[in-house]
């Protein structure tokens, strides 16, 4: 006997994002007005480096809206877990330490999570927030670049375990996200270039025109113009917003998005996270458009253009020394997109395109990827 | 400035469940047909008591539909993950051991896991599966009474922390049930009664001609008579479904499910789960009736009707003497219908229907449940 059960229906994961430089009195608003709507208690997620700069004057915003909102009535609680700040802390781990956190303090169906920070919080308290009471709204407020370039757009949460990368999570989109460029200013350089380097991916994969915009501003972003900074928020949603959106499942589309990561991921690695991740997308861009050219994908302009840009961007555009290009060879078969153990890359064509090599059966399922034998893309290491 | 993410969406959950004795053949049928159109490695989830059952029979049927399906060339993987049995396997950590044994074993994007035993498994391998590369599809071969009753239909999964039951998890569909009620035969007494209780549940709730079947045939699911096991399967789906279909995110009317659980799981924490889950819910159908009798809610030949099934489900339908009936109210007050400190019940209208207290906007979120002051609680706690 066969029951069929009928699961058919419309899901609204619609949200706003709004950049600008220094976006707390925005929040405050959306806070106040979301509480008087439907009361919920309220936990902020954030690492210590964002905390120390950040944490004290956050908490007193929210508890504000809180206070706001209630009108006279007893306010929602409001409390922040804090976790070490980096890429080690993207564990299971410190999820459930999070989680502990909040169910200690009584928290329960009825909570609103923000993240504050960048792509390491929003990751973390993403996946919390979807899988706390089954699934509670959170906010992302996102400090920097990198989060802004890669981490608002795309819902994808996760965790990282010894063995796998990002390989325990969820998609779970936020209901509203804040860029704040104003929080910019406290990162360290290299976080800066970090953002630049998928900045810049994003211009080389879908627009020229932006691609000329970071040749003539990109040192800008250094001095913290304020008008250059909210561009490039604006850019990067609009460009990765663009793929996510016809291919939310990575079907095929959204492998573009790996421009430069093939390589690039495997020199993370194997420098032992001392190269940053965007550093070494860097190094990746790189090795796909050196890789292009000879493909004939591109000009030797197009790479003297890229490679001249990430430069301004202070970004590494050779392999450091101290890397075992053997080891980063043998690295990069540990890359998502091999299939049947053969490497495979994703090109741009000239600027602002990408080589697509087989048309889909939709917008979505196009393939962008080819296959590169193990000695083409050694030659291109060795250069580098 | 503003970037609206647009994510509109129409997404189809729909799945069926096949009831029936005996179900590994169309199990195998099933899976060849879907690996044919999808490879992809299977991990099989279990406990320890199935395991020993049924775990090595279970695991051949499969891989025979995987050589099936692969007609030559390499079949997919095939492996069994075991945890111990029993509630307390619920947690955080028994998740972790299940998805690095999946990675170990190479498992990444291209798996489909199977749940195959009671409700412990379905919600830890749905859980599994939900954030295993942020979801992969699953398969529910469900092995007990109380399964099919209660965790074959609606999607929760959840795992327990110390501190809270059930509130780290997801809401997951599985894209197939299997309920086979020949594995019935080998569960214990206690647990086809305890699965009873549930299904007793169902008829007060929302069947008046299904209680009846029950006090005609309820006895035959003991001598496991083919037919009538296939019934309450069916009707425990039907009725289940009904509700969750109406109001899959419990705006109000799936508080209804709650029948007999106010009471019901105070007195399984307050026994350390010596009694059983579905033990626990006879002696709370007792405590709503009863309490349902005073309010003029049903009459005393309701009453005795439900108390002489539960009976002959060789259920308990008094308070064992050995709990602390003091310790019971106070732990009345951590169910999660309390609000503002005060205890809330859903009752039913005599049988087959429930006592509804406020219309709602629309069918999901009308109101079930309405507060009781802790002297009558008390009261008809000591009364049984």
């Amino acid at each position: 006997m066969k029951f069929h059960v009928n699961l058919v229906k419309t899901v609204d994961d619609s949200y706003d994002i709004e950049i600008g430089s220094n976006l707390l009195n925005n929040l405050k608003e959306y806070l106040t007005e979301s509480l008087q709507q439907q009361k919920r208690n309220i936990a902020i997620i954030t690492d210590s480096n964002v905390h120390t700069i950040y944490g004290k004057n956050f908490e007193k915003i929210v508890k504000e809206a809180a206070i706001q909102a209630a009108a006279g009535e007893n306010a929602v609680k409001v409390n922040t877990v804090v976790f070490p700040a980096g890429e080690k802390s993207k564990t299971r781990k410190i999820k459930e330490y999070i989680e502990d956190k909040l169910i200690e303090w009584g928290y329960r169906r009825d909570t609103l999570i923000i993240a504050h920070g960048g792509g390491v919080v929003t990751d973390m308290a993403g996946f919390v927030a979807g899988t706390f009471a089954r699934g509670v709204p959170f906010i992302n407020y996102a400090t920097t670049l990198l989060a802004a370039a890669d981490a608002s757009v795309g819902g994808k949460t996760a965790v990282d375990t010894e063995a796998a990368t990002n390989l325990i999570g969820l998609i779970y989109q936020p209901k509203k996200v804040f860029i704040d460029t104003a929080t910019w200013k406290t990162l360290e350089q290299r976080d800066v270039s970090g953002g630049l380097a998928e900045t810049i991916k994003h211009a080389c994969m879908a627009d020229k025109e932006f691609f000329g915009y970071l040749e003539e501003n990109i040192e800008k972003v250094f001095d913290m113009d304020s008008q250059v900074c909210k561009h490039i928020a604006e850019k990067n949603c609009e460009i990765k917003y663009n793929v996510v959106m016809i291919d939310e499942k990575e079907q095929g589309l959204r492998e573009i998005l790996n421009l430069g990561h093939t390589v690039g991921r495997a020199i993370e690695t194997v420098s032992d996270y001392t190269l940053y991740h965007g550093e070494a997308v860097s190094i990746g861009i790189m090795a796909q458009i050196k890789l292009g050219r000879k493909f004939g994908y591109c000009t030797q302009d197009d790479v003297n253009r890229v490679e001249s840009l990430l430069e301004k961007a202070k970004l590494p555009v050779k392999i450091p020394q101290e890397i075992d290009k053997e080891a980063l060879v043998k690295k990069l078969y540990t890359d998502k997109k091999v299939r049947g153990g053969k490497l495979r890359f994703v090109f741009q064509k000239g600027i602002g395109q990408m080589v697509q090599f087989a048309p889909g059966t939709n917008a979505a399922n196009a393939v962008y990827s080819n296959f590169v034998s193990e000695d083409t893309a050694r030659s291109i290491i060795s250069e580098l």
